[in-house]
């Protein structure tokens, strides 16, 4: 029999397809090796004057860079637009894009993706993730500021080279509106955070958990629109990314690499995206919302039922998924596993 | 510079990218032509057994069928279950997913797809459409039909004979609820529907439009969220599928068959999705919504900055590709085309 699931986030159901569910196992991939460095690569050692100029490197100065931060050649939004609204009819509603668009390129090194870099790397792009929220809501205009991955092909990226992008927007869009209107109202009947109340909820069932660290929960959420969408989320409660503190940000790089890990030898390194959800600068301080990493593997084609209901279907049962990934064995350097 | 328009019906800002706009045709595809016949085939003629127990047919009886409309064998939702909510946990709700999931099987003949069609084979079809909506929405428990065409393996669908699905469900998604509060306070605002006014309002300009029939207009929508998304949409307000006239009906299969053509020979036989939008069946007589059909080629990945904010990144400037549409010459008979 099929199930329907509500998201307590967002009020969206889901359909669990158990009849054409697959079992986890039939999600891998045929497996493919990294390639090394591809010629050409413009993010690779060699071509920095290939993007533009630099905004932040570490060490700093240093010829042999471990992490740069660069704007996006092709910006989605400018920093030059005015972001003045206009109505041009009736309804219509339009201004120039303003924002910021940047590129951080994780590791010089074009074959090592997150999860197989050591601890130190993957701490280093976390503590760009807070730097650059804070440089960039610096600027009054900033409402927004999105960090996300997109890794292979199906995911949204031509580029191998492993990075993360930074998008910071001077609106907050009816999509984080409606969230928002869910939280407040959950804070408004119970005095609580409703994803704190979600976090306790999972750690107390357990059957959805993929691990516990000190700091943070790993978690396949109750209404998943896809199969191994993943969570991590902080056990303190704080609306914002850039409050992390730095014994959270180091247990969080040793869970995101080991969480990445699962996936990467469970599925044989899925295509799949990964966002850093935070609260509207406005509201960092608030008590409604709880940022979190969302990873969502593209192993699904959301198709016209999707479109015109917003309900997705997910052919795969979670509670399998987070077993499946509690079983996947993934060693504390990073380097290999076997199941 | 970048553009944002804002979606009146959604409250959705776009980013129209256009410095990273590709020209409409550089969204063609390399041309491949449909396949003949392909042994083994499900829905061919000859493998009637293959597929659940027939729901219709078209001729009535006749062994030489010219639509079928039977059960899907591995249904999203099922009419056995109860549809009852259960609390299992505070803020996790489930149940059974109740509904029903049909597979409209547009012609006998393979490689055949609608934009290749004549137009009394795709005026029948539409006439399913119609049908299907009234006969499932008799159960009381159904609050929503949702009709729906995945075209191509990106589209979410791996048969290639052409066919159509329709989903009836128990609940009306928190995505419509959506729409229906932004219409409904246009409506008390100005006592008009917000998706009237919409068409009036491109009808006027004239730029984002691809064709004007007698009952129907075709439009690409102001804050399009993917290259060539493409509206066909009523010029008399009318909330419901189910309500089309005779006359209304007849010239919409000119008018689809002819946009379908448009994007087949301009594109290349892009793959799509096709979603047929109408009102929730308590509303069908209200004055707030407008049926119509929305055509969605797969021609953009949305990615994580999608995932995180809701604000689609489109790259093609919607006015060209309207005009591009524009420019397709596509003949009555729906058999060929040159630019």
């Amino acid at each position: 029999m099929p199930e329907l699931r509500q998201d307590p986030s967002t009020k969206e159901w889901v359909i669990i397809a158990k009849e054409r569910a697959k079992r986890p196992h039939e999600f891998q991939r045929p497996a493919s090796a990294p390639r090394a460095s591809v010629s050409g690569c413009v993010f690779c050692p060699g071509s920095e004057d290939k993007t533009p100029p630099e905004l932040w490197r570490f060490p700093y100065r240093s010829a042999a860079w471990e992490v740069r931060v660069v704007p996006n050649k092709f910006p989605a939004l400018s920093s030059e637009a005015s972001g003045v609204r206009q109505e041009i009819a009736p309804l219509y509603h339009r201004m120039d894009g303003f924002g910021y668009h940047e590129v951080i390129i994780e590791t010089p090194h074009h074959d090592r993706p997150m999860p197989l870099m050591e601890h130190e790397e993957v701490k280093r792009v976390l503590l760009v993730f807070r730097d650059r929220y804070w440089a960039l809501r610096e600027d009054w205009r900033v409402k927004l500021v999105l960090i996300f991955k997109n890794h292979g092909p199906t995911a949204g990226t031509s580029l191998e080279h492993p990075h993360c992008q930074v998008i910071a927007t001077s609106i907050i869009p009816s999509h984080i509106r409606r969230k928002y209107e869910v939280a407040t109202q959950h804070y408004d009947d119970t005095g609580r955070c409703i994803y704190c109340d979600i976090v306790h909820t999972e750690k107390e069932s357990g059957e959805r958990v993929v691990r516990e660290s000190e700091h943070f929960l790993v978690l396949e959420p109750f209404a998943s629109r896809s199969p191994f969408e993943t969570w991590l989320a902080p056990l303190r409660h704080n609306s914002c990314l850039g409050r992390i503190t730095d014994p959270e940000l180091d247990d969080l790089a040793s869970v995101l690499r080991e969480t990445l890990a699962r996936l990467y030898y469970g599925l044989n390194n899925p295509d799949f995206n990964l966002v850093v959800h935070t609260a509207p600068v406005e509201d960092e301080t608030k008590p409604y919302y709880l940022w979190h990493i969302q990873i969502l593997p593209r192993l699904a084609t959301p198709a016209g039922f999707e479109i015109g209901s917003g309900i997705y279907v997910n052919p795969c049962v979670l509670e399998e998924a987070a077993a499946f990934l509690r079983g996947v064995r993934v060693e504390p350097a990073g380097r290999s596993a076997s199941r």
